[in-house]
């Protein structure tokens, strides 16, 4: 098994564990910056895993239209391709396909707008502007490309391939992420869709093991909406497959993490780890923990940052007040990161205001520290028995 | 003394040296990338230094009006502020004025419309869309800030304040940089101004002498446009007054590294260091070192970067030309900097296309490199006794 868990926290059901993958061992819990684009946004990977980073995560849908999974795959892989010897999961494309693609064609099944502001999860996306829409059939879904128009078809096992290509460690089964505000026989429907791209997935993935060397761990994705049912039942039949681990994808609202993503980790089967989609906020992330999630992935701290919107243990701040111009301390006095331990609040703000690039380099420094050592304090916390009282410690602060 | 001659050119004027300063001593001759703004863009001081930069140069123009010298001072200094613990440079602003200042006010003697492009160096400049127009009198230059409208007045006393605050460790003298298309009556009226203010900037500096721990270093500045009988007169007043150095400014063009700077160096007393302000083209270093010029600094390597232009031995290149998207092998193969003991060509290339903050930092790191470790490897063929043979090998390969 690649999964091994350590320690579990009482009464719930969240654990520490370790995820052995193809480029290292992830202690979990754990936080993973994203790199949509095959980099972190303003960061060196060097920069990353001094941050205490194990793991990134690239997005397939950005990276198979630019710059091609096809030249990363004669690049020598992801890894080799943006200098980071870590860990890499890549998502399957699935939730970019819907949420970015542009529809095209007429012979599918279903036009899906996606109007509805709860689906825009904002954490989600790491790219302003872009159009929604796309067409899905019972063989997979088809899609403009954002970027120049070009159609492109991508199917479950396409998906895979193209994964396979990247070279990730951790890999991610096609799925349909639905609105919250389509009606219950369309979520079942796609819920359909997405258990049979699922096994098709899956079927794709194990026929490549005897031809790959460093072969990834493939995750399925539970799917259901906010329906108890559905999610209940996606979480049985995505947990009875043979997969290394579970993705939970979906839209969700604060009030989730404690109803949806309960129900789903009740039902998956406890020995193998599971990734919370794009979530990211720390009281969502500590709530995810508590209820049995080990990874995460979200853009919202490297994207803050660039917008100058800074973490601290009261809650969010935004460098760009005029309150920080003159204020010569760091942006928080106890905190050990390379921004804070070198520079003051004054001179952030200073770089912010100037439209200067290390402005955001700075920022997406400090925010992501923060949150990959808010979860790497909820680890140690679950290892000394005492996750509650951290997390209420952190909460008592948080937000105030 | 604050400058030692290590050994000198055999029949030239160009020379290797020490150059200490208050935060540590500069091997020369040196180049010192720009950081207008209290940043060299894109990089963190660490990465600046990594390349064996031992200065940087920021603008007193720009810091002034943003953050304000005044807050720097409270931060400490730049050092301090910035976070860069070796020497810092800063010019007069006075270039600035004139480059990018508002026209303001009526009572002065001379509106100068820089409209002429050959003024508007494109290496001096790292600021786009800024307007060019400024007013002089006797006293001073009068000009509104681009950023916000306000109106600025500075005398060369103002200058000598503002670097003070500023806390750089070589400050210059403020001075009236002339368009080479005004008449050479203008240009004789300029230079009596820049020489009555290279007097006033050295007694308000000399003011100081007992009030400040750590005292700059204070550089003329020798004008005089392209005429050799003023910018030997300039040569001589300015190299005629009790200076820690000197400054080579105006518009120059390819040509003027072998006549106009030649003319200064052949008057200015030796043993004094000498900054040929805003040059910073391969050739014309080399061209500067061999005519006797001690610190260099320009913009176009960290501005080309930016845009994508890299420098390697056979000239400039843009590696966002599609014969790079699948070149996988580095920017150029024998080059030790990061990016390219790192990265493919292609890679760098699939940032830029993607509009990644990582492209700018890469390629900033590549030219910046090359063009340190030019002039560190002239510095090490004076001292060996072969620059000239340096200088042709060089210029054997570069833009062939």
């Amino acid at each position: 098994m690649s999964f091994k868990i350590e320690k579990k926290i009482k009464n719930s059901l969240g654990r520490a564990g370790l995820l052995e993958t193809a480029h290292g061992v992830i202690r979990t819990p754990a936080f993973s910056p994203v790199g949509t684009k095959a980099t972190v946004k303003s960061l060196t990977p060097e920069a990353v895993q001094s941050l205490g980073s194990k793991v990134v995560l690239a997005n397939t849908y950005h990276l198979y239209l630019q710059p091609g999974s096809d030249l990363i795959k004669k690049a020598g892989g992801l890894h080799n391709f943006m200098n980071w010897h870590g860990p890499i999961i890549t998502d399957s494309g699935g939730f970019q396909v819907f949420s970015l693609g542009v529809a095209y064609g007429k012979d599918l099944s279903k036009v899906v707008k996606i109007t509805d502001p709860s689906l825009m999860i904002p954490e989600r996306f790491d790219d302003d502007n872009a159009p929604r829409l796309a067409k899905i059939g019972q063989d997979g879904v088809s899609f403009k490309s954002h970027l120049d128009g070009s159609v492109h078809y991508i199917t479950p096992e396409k998906s895979v391939e193209i994964q396979h290509d990247l070279g990730a460690d951790i890999i991610f089964a096609f799925d349909e992420c639905t609105s919250p505000s389509e009606d219950l026989k369309y979520q079942e429907e796609a819920l359909e869709r997405t258990h049979s791209w699922a096994k098709r997935s899956l079927e794709e993935h194990l026929k490549r093991r005897n031809t790959e060397q460093k072969f990834p761990l493939l995750f399925g994705i539970v799917q259901g909406g906010r329906d108890e049912r559905l999610r209940k039942k996606s979480a049985e039949f995505i947990g009875g497959l043979d997969f290394d681990g579970f993705g939970i994808g979906g839209s969700f609202a604060k009030e989730d993490m404690s109803s949806a993503v309960k129900w789903v980790n009740e039902v998956l089967p406890e020995e193998k780890p599971r990734h919370l989609l794009g979530i990211g906020e720390p009281e969502d992330i500590l709530e995810g923990i508590e209820n049995g999630v080990d990874l995460f992935d979200c853009v919202a701290p490297t994207r803050n940052a660039r917008n100058g919107t800074l973490y601290t243990k009261k809650g969010k701040i935004n460098i760009t007040n005029t309150g920080y111009r003159e204020k010569f301390s760091p942006i928080e006095e106890d905190c050990l990161c390379y921004t804070c331990r070198h520079y003051s609040s004054a001179y952030v703000c200073h770089l912010f205001k100037s439209k200067e690039m290390l402005a955001g380099t700075l920022a997406t420094i400090h925010n992501l520290y923060f949150i990959i050592n808010l979860v790497a304090g909820a680890r140690e916390a679950i290892l000394a028995d005492n996750f509650f009282e951290f997390k209420e410690g952190f909460l008592a602060k948080w937000g105030k």
